[in-house]
This record gives structure tokens, sequence and C-alpha cells, in this order.
């Protein structure tokens, strides 16, 4: 191609159109206003010359891109077997149950990005291939490629490509090109492409605890007071499936035994300074009130008997939005939990409307079902927003263009470290996931996926199978204790990484890729991979190789190296400068690996040094717009340090319509009498969220 | 639809074609004559109306047919996760890996077999999915379908559906409806329709070995050679990938060093009986004499960096045909193992061509994939055939049309029980599996796998990777010995077996539905499953019930039971009669299950009440043809018997071009005097592979 072909369409992005592409795409669904002005204030670089893109157009009409050598390509969405996903085929379909590792998950997204410097994104409905340097064109044959198994060590299952290579659906795409110059910048451009990243309210980052199925309205009042009782902090309150009069197909109506008055129990706990949020699912029961309306609205075919309405339908939108406003909105529920619109096809279960199945709006059971999840998150965020509130909550269905949506991933079908790696996993696509946790094999494995959880998107305890409370583990409770006050000390932080993500693109979790490379990339994942064939089980050989999939970033400052049951040391790749253990104080020198152990109580966290935390008190919930606590400033290390605070009213939309929101810079210098100093730039007196500041300068450790 | 859309294009199969598919199709390329005689003799019902078949065109046409509450329905190609497959959506897309339940597999075929009584076959090369009561019409949905599962006990993850709708591709395809009156008359009916079962050399059915991957010359002569010297049978020795030059890619050429003579080699072999079975794969070598050649013949990507041609154009099969013929069939080769023509995309391997890939004759990567197994299966059937020699081999991936080939699909991903599932899942899509053995976990295991081998479609010992032997585990020699030797004893028995298979359509391993419902279907599978909610483990439920997936019939007279590692008794569902243990003589009322209990030395077989089975002496290997063995004709029980035996040379296609061949009943009638008197009707005169016959009659259990 040429770069006539392509239409910059924001600053750093690229467009062209291929084929005819019809109905509705995500980006023409969620609607959102690209953030121009901060994506104009990047550097702006493109690794590929243009004629290196390649478009062929026939029966199946391919676009594709060079690959280096030694390249990485991350993203494709909520992917949990690997991180570089460099030599697989990525299917994007969406699906509930991605056991075996072919692209297809909750939240795909063809959106991928390179380890050069730059990102792709195909902006469709239909379901997209993504040929990742795993097919071979006939013309690269010549270059060695074949290599003899019988005799060389180096022949590999899986040979390098010099293209990768995207299979476009038949009737057409839109396609991005999304400029670095590092991989970071073309992730940060995604997300202010679509509009930026979600700015949850304040409440949403405490504690979540979702209770039993058939809990009835004074069970929940009992669950959530023993919170307060035991001192564990909690904010949200999550309700499942038997809130509903009838569930798996659902009514989204109060069943009246069991919750004879909601809105009072709303009350309470609301004056408790609980939140709620409430499980549902797409599908609807015939003894809905909103059945006989939505039928002729639906689509050909029904999950477990209820209807799949047709939500790209504005009448049906409406319906949905007026029952859901007037039911729960109205009488202070503050979110859902969006479960099962993503459908599955295994033995054990099956259920989704197939393919073939047609929509009043002309979509047919393979688009609807890949926009299922963003259409469930836009009507509710919608909803919200007419009410100028934010909501938080949860979501198993994603894709493109998800990056504003206030909504976590979730599934409880992964490992602790599959959940670790979706983490990461999840910031190259603009998605947030979270590492819920219900039961656990025994307390070690509950720690520790606790402490986890903790710093997640959602901090999140799910005990609709089985009960499990914090305190489930009593030999284990201080230490659950510890990390949900912790949690709760860090929110002034984690509002703070929020608020970039919004305005800025940057996602506040994200895997060591986005770090960079420490200078130029040396090796090729291949490289790293060494060949041994066990030719019984494993006939292609197994690859070896180290992701560091297994840690992330929170924020700026934190570095998160999560330990798993049967462990208490790990390696951790730490990036270049010194780093302290945050609750340890022990100092580490970065640009490398480190060995670290620890005990059950800690999970590894480490703290760049300079960096300045801010943080405030255990609160049992997150403080109400106006209710300030103290504000602590803790800066670590030996240098200056430097950092950013944000706030706003943590509930509603002014902070869009008005820029009712501030931002502090903060910064700490060394006087010439060897102190520490700090500063907020910005002014302390306008603080409407903290009554005090208090600094802790030259911290190797969090104060107490 | 009606039945004027239908045309009777064989006694009891009626085609219809939907849109105008293009390009070849699995029957197209295989090009067999119906066995229109057979089908004629056949009894014919159809149990269906005309009208209850629905088509629905438009972007995406579904063909569908009704379902009974309590329909079963069966097929779908070398399926490994369940029998039924009522309830589930079958991709039938050919896969290497098929670890999750989605339908693809190496073997997919677009043939179902429903228990009331008839099939469907899609004929196309493009994927086909099936919906086998997984999608639910809105029409339905009245039909009380949706129930509420926070109380009800019954409800479903996956709701019972009123049809099975097949999505078809977007070209169209040719459809055929094929008649009962029973599940097992539709699949023989299947079976005939594509030419008749495959009729293997006798030397097939003979025991299997293949030798480590690097073994040269000398080593496999005397790997061949410890097989006499040890009193272990063998007919046919398998090399793996180190007899080519270049291996992945292959150049299909021996290698000078490892096999500098290998005519001498085979000439060696022969002399003590062996055949000789060469591994290749589909890719070809740039160091391949025929690479130049079927460059400009291939299609655009390679695999391993080697060329995949398109063997559907002639001038490639010629130049194929022509090296394999040279280079192997004319010094002596008898067979290949073509592995690789199934393709992967996994974590630790992907490697295929892509679905966009074009090939020369036009044909896209998704149809050659589909089509790769058919294509080398016909290409080396046709090769022998040309030699008027019959081969019987292994095959990674098959399709639709494949009953005639010669062919026994394999590959070791899979545990035993899967193994025995995979063999009776064949059994209804005209398919042969082999439960191969490699390694084994302890002797237990080894002996379990190895009895269950010698009760299938090819008694095969892989010892590529780490040389194992019938003898690696001395401690249990003597079992492995004992099963080896009964397998060459029932020789008379299985290939009588098989020309049923080849004349008659009757698969000669047949899974358990074959035998029929003892009247009327009374129970749903739907309504054998249980549900069992763990809500954290399994969130949709767990279905019990019982497939009798485990057991399977060899021809007319037995039953396998196998049992399983950590198993030394087990439950068999016996159809109706009296059964012995065919090793211990014990007497079972059919009809139902009963328990049964054998120590590791004994797997459970049992022999219906009546059966003749015709067994010649445990010989070294296979006798050839005019070599005499005495015969041995084994009547069970104590009511009159009957059976059948075929004969003819065992090595060439003369039983088709002058119906050299020849049938015997077998006939044995209790005389006034109360003893047994057998005869086999036809002539004992005109054996030519039997010296004489031994007529063991009334036995309870197999004489020594």
């Amino acid at each position: 191609m040429n770069q006539a072909d392509w239409m910059e369409t924001a600053p750093g992005v690229w467009k062209t159109t291929i084929g005819n592409p019809i109905g509705l795409t995500p980006l023409t669904w969620m609607n959102r206003v690209p953030k121009l002005e901060a994506m104009q204030r990047m550097k702006s670089g493109l690794p590929l010359k243009w004629e290196d893109i390649r478009l062929e157009k026939g029966d199946r009409t391919v676009l594709s891109f060079p690959l280096e050598h030694a390249e990485a390509v991350y993203g494709m969405g909520l992917q949990f077997m690997k991180m570089d996903q460099r030599g697989r085929t990525r299917y994007l379909r969406v699906n509930s149950d991605p056991k075996q590792d072919t692209g297809e998950t909750h939240a795909p997204v063809p959106f991928f990005v390179s380890d050069r410097g730059y990102g792709v994104l195909i902006d469709s409905a239909s379901i997209v291939t993504i040929y990742c340097g795993s097919a071979v064109r006939l013309e690269d044959a010549g270059r060695g490629a074949a290599r003899d198994r019988n005799i060389d060590r180096e022949w590999k299952a899986t040979p390098v490509s010099s293209r990768i290579e995207i299979r476009i659906p038949n009737d057409g795409v839109h396609a991005y090109l999304i400029a670095g110059p590092t991989l970071a910048d073309a992730v940060r451009r995604y997300n202010l492409f679509c509009g930026g990243g979600a700015l949850p309210p304040k409440w949403g980052l405490g504690f979540w605890h979702r209770v039993p199925t058939l809990f009835d309205q004074q069970e929940v009042l009992e669950e959530a007071l023993a919170f307060r009782r035991r001192n564990f902090p909690c904010d949200v309150i999550g309700l499942e499936p038997g809130w509903h009069s009838r569930s798996y197909p659902v009514t989204n109506e109060w069943d009246q035994e069991r919750y004879p008055k909601p809105a009072s129990m709303l009350q309470t706990l609301s004056a408790q300074g609980f939140r709620v949020n409430l499980w549902e699912q797409p599908y609807l029961s015939p003894d809905s009130e909103l059945y006989e309306g939505l039928k002729p609205l639906s689509g050909s075919h029904t999950v477990w008997g209820g209807l799949a309405p047709d939500y790209t339908l504005p009448q049906a939108q409406e319906m949905y939005k007026r029952q859901h406003k007037k039911r729960h909105v109205d009488i202070g529920v503050s979110g859902y939990k969006l479960d099962e619109c993503d459908g599955s096809e295994l033995t054990r279960h099956s259920w989704m409307f197939p393919a073939h199945a047609h929509f009043p709006s002309g979509h047919d059971g393979e688009q609807i079902r890949q926009l299922y999840g963003l259409l469930f998150q836009k009507m509710t965020d919608d909803m919200f927003r007419e009410q100028n509130l934010r909501t938080y909550g949860l979501v198993r269905a994603s894709g493109t263009g998800a990056s504003s949506m206030p909504y976590v991933l979730y599934s409880d079908l992964y490992d602790h470290r599959q959940f670790v790696r979706a983490l990461c996993n999840a910031s190259f696509s603009g998605l947030l996931w979270t590492p819920e946790v219900r039961k656990a094999d025994n307390a070690e494995d509950w720690v520790r996926r606790m402490q986890t959880v903790c710093f997640s998107p959602m901090a999140l305890l799910n005990g609709w199978g089985d009960g499990t409370k914090p305190w489930s583990f009593p030999e284990v409770e201080h230490i659950i204790r510890h990390y949900l006050r912790l949690r709760m000390r860090l929110l002034p932080y984690l509002y703070t990484a929020f608020a970039q993500y919004h305005f800025e693109g940057i996602p506040p979790f994200r895997a060591m890729p986005f770090e960079g490379n420490s200078g130029e990339r040396e090796k090729s994942v291949f490289d790293d991979h060494h060949r041994v064939t066990d030719t019984t089980d494993g006939a292609y050989g197994r690859r070896g190789g180290r992701e560091w999939d297994d840690q992330y970033m929170v924020g700026d400052a934190l570095l998160v190296a999560p330990l798993f049951a049967g462990e208490s040391e790990r390696e951790v790749l730490l990036p270049p400068g010194i780093w302290y253990g945050l609750e340890t104080g022990e100092r580490y020198d970065g640009g490398g690996t480190i060995a670290v152990r620890a005990e059950l109580e800690r999970i590894p966290v480490f703290v760049r040094e300079g960096s300045v935390i801010p943080m405030m008190p255990a609160t049992a919930h997150v403080p109400k717009y106006g209710e300030k606590v103290p504000l602590q400033m803790v800066h670590f290390g030996n240098s200056d340090g430097a950092g950013l605070l944000y706030d706003d009213d943590g509930e509603t939309f002014e902070y869009e319509h008005d820029q009712k929101y501030q931002w502090w810079k903060t910064l700490v210098r060394k006087t010439s009498e060897g102190e520490f100093h700090g500063e907020l730039v910005g002014s302390e007196k306008s603080m409407v969220s903290y009554s005090k500041v208090e600094w802790c300068l030259g911290q190797s450790k969090l104060p107490n």
C-alpha cells in the first residue's frame, strides 16, 4: 500500500476502509469522541514503511504487515495462555471457554501492538483471524527456513514468518494504523482514540463482596454488617441470580419473597456505606414484564428458553433502560454484573444463539455475539450517565473500543497464574480484568489470591456459590484484613492512576513490556525457546523461555510480583533504577532480575525510588464526597521525588461536563540542609477530599 | 421441503443440491462407485416426513431436521469427548488438537445418524457447522422451555431443542438423506454409498511395530528379528522420520547414511515375513528431488519451510505417485503412515498453511486443509491399486467418504478411555481408529492398553520416541505375548468382519448403539443427566448419565469391554441373549448390565451364544497366499450356531476385478443324538488358506 491509501483520522491514527463494511462496528456502536488534545500532545513515530503494508484482495482478502525476526506482538484482547502472541493464529471470536489457545476469549480485540512501536486495529463486528507470524509465505521459503528435524536441534515447531497476516471478513472492515514511537504510546493512543480510559467512581475501588445466590434481604444485611463488625473494609455488596424472580433466563425483577422491600434494603445498606451491584444476564424470561414487548425485537433463537433481544435497536434499548432505571437505579442500585453475554459450546454445557440466528436489525448471530458484551456495557453506562452518575461493574464479554467502559472482565475458569497473565494482557487492549477470588484449595492459595486481587482493577470476593467471606480461613484472617486495608489506604494513588487512564490513556495496571526494552531488542522470542523434544508427550517439542507475565505495574510507582501457592520465593524482573520492597524496606538495584522471598504474610510489591504515593487512612468504606480524610504523601528513597495526585467528586460526570477536577503535581526536593521538602503544586487549600497533608519523606518502606 | 426437492440417487439415498457448490467435494474426489446391489438388498425405511425438513435460504442458509425429545444423534466423525452428540454444536474443521469439545478433530465428517433410524450427509470441502439440538428456536420458547434456575432442580445448561440445524457453507453443498430403518442400516448405507468399507490385506491385521526415529538399517533388522527370537508375532515394521534424508519438511528419499541399501533391507525383512510401512508428511523439503517441479503446483504458504503441494492437480499427483512408486513401492514398501495432514494452531506449536492460502487449482487453504487427508489416502491407494496390491496404513486426517480407504486414524494425544471412545465413534462415520500404544505410565496401564489395541482395527505399538517394545515390561511380557498371539488366532474372524465391511457396509468395530435399542427409546439423554451444580467449579452444573462408550462389538460375535489402569472390575452392557466370557467360560444373561472382574491377565471379552468363530494357529506372521494353516471353527454355547467365513488371496484386488473370493456360511446344528454338528456351506475343498477344518463345538470358552 502507500500513504495515500490511509487517511489520518486523529493524531497518529491512520484509517483505511477495505471492502464495504456493513452494519454496526464496535467503534460506531461505542461512538466515543477521541481525546484529540491528549493525542496531539504525544510524540508520534511510525517505524513502518507504507509500502511494507500489503493488501491482497480476493475471495479471501488479507491485510499484512512486516515482521522483524525478533519482533514481539502483544494484545488481541484478553488472552490467557501467553503474552507475546508471535507465532500464534488468533481466531478472535467471543467465547466463554477459551481453554484451548485458539485466540477465542471473553474479550477478543483485533488490535495488536508490536514492540517495534506501532499498533493495528481492525474495527469489525465479524470474527477476525490474525496470523501473528504463524503463516509462512512461499517466497520466504528460500531463506533457509527449512531445517532437518532428524539431526538439527534448532528445528522449531513454529517456523519464523516475515509477515503478520490479517484475514479480512467478507464484507470488509475499517482498519487503523496507530503510531508509537513506543509500544506504550501505541496503546495510549488506542485508548485515547476510543475516548480515554474508564474513570470509575471512587467507591468502585474499594472492596467488593458478592453474597450467595439464594440469600434473602435479611441475610444480605447481616452479611454486610458482618464486615463492619469484623473490621473488614467493604464498599460494594453484589447480589447474585436469586434476587431475580426468575433466573436463567431472567426477569430483571426483584423476587418478592426473598426481597419484599428492596428499596428499604438499599437505603439501609447505603446508610452503612454500601453500594449494591446486581447480577444479570441477557436472556429474558417469559415471565418478564418486558417479554411481550421485546419478543418482536429479539433474535430467531432463544437461550435457556429466554429471548435474546436485539439491543442494537433503539426501541429495545429504551425498554431495557426504562425498566432498569425504574426498578433498580431509581431506588439506589449502583451497577451491574453482566454475565453470560459470551456464549459457550462445550460438552457439559452448550448455550448461545447460533451464528446463523437472525436479528430484526439485520445482524446475524455471529455479529450480535461479537457485540453483545459491548451493547450491555454501553446501554448501562449511558443509563447512569443520564443520571449524572458513574457506575462500575463486571462484564463477561467485551471487545474493541471498550477502553472508556467502566467495566471489569471476570470469570472463575482460570488458575491464579492465568488470572495474573490475563491482568497483564488486558492492558494491551483497553480492557480491565479482575482475578476475582471464589473458593480456594487451602488457606495458602486463598491468601495468595486475595493478595493479588487487592492489587487489581477490582478487589472482589465472590461468594455466590459457596459463601466464602474474608474471614473464611480464620488462621489467615489478619493477613486478609491487612491487604483489604492497604487497598483502602492506596485509594488516592489508585484513583490517580485511573485518572491517568482516562485523561492520558495510560493503563492503570500494565504488563511489563510497557516499561520498554532496555535498549534495542536483542533476542527473538524464538531464540529464547529451547527445543526439548519429548517424543511421546510433546511430539513437536516444548518451548522454554521466560515471559514476565506474572508481574505487573500498578500506576507509575508500584510493581506487583504475586506469589502463587506452593511458593515462597520467586524471580522478579525490575526495570532500571533503584527499588524498595513496599513493606519490607529492602533496597534493590533494578535493570535485571532479582530473587525475592516472602512468607505468606506478604505479597512482593516494589516501589520505584523517587515515587510519591498519595495515601489515606484505611476507612471502612470510601468516604462520600465532601467527607474529608487526612492525606499521607509517602516519598520513597534518597533522591528527589515526583508524582501526581488527581481528585474530583468521585461520583458524577462533572469532571467531564465542567472540568470539575483537580490535578496536583507532587514534588519532593532535597534542601541544602539535606532534608527533604515536599510540595503539592496546585493548592492544598482547594482540596475537598482531604483534611490535611502529612508528608512522609525519604522512606524505604510504607509507614504503618 | 417436499419429496420433489430430493432425488433418489441410490437405493435409500436422496440427494438435494443447495446453492452452487464449487470445486472439489470429498465425494467427487473419492469418486467411488456405490455398492448398489448391496444397497438394493437392504430394507429401507425413512422415519421422517419430507415436510419436516426445512431449508431456510439467505445470507446464512440453514438446513434443518426435526428432533424428538428423546432422540440421540451420533457420528460427525472422530469425536473424542462424547458419543451422543445431542445438545452439541459441532464445528467440523480438521484439527490436530481437538482438546476442547468443539467438534474439531482429525477426521470431521458432516454425517450424522439419528437413533430414529436415518442419516444426513453434507458433501462439502468447506467447514460445516451442525447444531445438534444446541440452537433453540424462538417458536419453541412457548413450550415451557424456560425454567427458574433459582429453585428448579430440573434446570439444564443445555435446553432441549426441537431441530438439528446445519449451517450451509456460502457457496452451497450437496446434501444426502440416508434411509434406515435402523441406525445401523443408515450407517451401512452410508458406507456402501461411499463404495463399501475397506478390505485390508491380511498382513495388515497382524501385529505392527514402529521403530525409533533415528534407527539405521541394521538396527531395524535387529529389532525385527528380536520379535522372531522372542516369539512375538509381527507383520509390519514401521519406519519413522529418520528414514528420510530430511524430515519436517520431508524429501521422501532414503537417507543414504542410515539406509545405504534400502532394497536389500526390504528383501531381508520380506524373507522373514515382514512388511515395511514408511512415515511421511505432506510438506516437501527444498532438498527434495520434487521441489522445483512441485513448487509452481503448490500453495502460497509453506509449512516448516516445506511446500504444501496442491494434489488436487493431476500433474502434482503424478509426480508424487511416480516418486513413491520408484523409490518405495518398486523395492517392496507396503504402505505409509500419513502424518500431519491435519494442522494445528496452539501455544506450543502452530503449523499449517492459513485458511486464506491460495492454491493453483483455485482452492483456498480452508478447503485444502479439509481435503488433505483424503487426498493422500486416495493417491496412495490408487498407486497401490495400479500395482494390483492392497495397502494398509495410518493417516492423521480424514473426512467424508473415506469408508473404502485402507487407512486407520491415530494420534497419541489421548488417554485410554478417549482411545476407546474414538474407536466407538469412528464406526458411525466410515472411519477406523487405532488406540495405538506408545509409552505407558506403568506396567498395568501398558497391559490394559496393549490388550485393547489387540482388539482394534490395527494392533500397533509405536516406539518412535522412546523405543518401547512388547517386552519392555518383563513382568507382564507373557500377557502381551498371549494377546498378540490371540490376535493372530482370530485373523480368519477379523478378516471376515472386514469383508462384511467391504461387501455389506457393516463396520467391523462397532459402538453399542448399532446393537439397537431393546424396544422403543424410553428415555432422553437429557433425562439421564442429573444436574449437580457445583457453583464454583461447574457453574452450569454437570451432567451425569452413562454412555456405553467404553465397550464395543468386534464382528457379530465378540463384545470387548476393556479395563483401564486402576480398575479390575467394571460394568458391561450386554445385548439380549446369552453370553460367555471368551477366556473364562463364565455364562451371562444379556439384556442389561453385568459386573465383571478381571485381573491384569485378562481383558473382558464376551461371545454371543451361537456364534461360530473361525480361528487359526498363532503364527509368527500372517501366512502368505497359498501357505495353508489349519482352520479351527469354535462354536459357543448350547444352541444351534451360525456364522460366516470369508477368504481371498489376501493381497490383491482380484476379489474386486474377477470376484475371486469365497464366502462360507457356517452352520452348527444339534443332531437328534444331542451332539453338535458343524458344516461349512460352500466347500471345504475349495479352501486355499486352510489345510483342514477342526470343529470345536458347544464351547463355553476359547480352546487353548
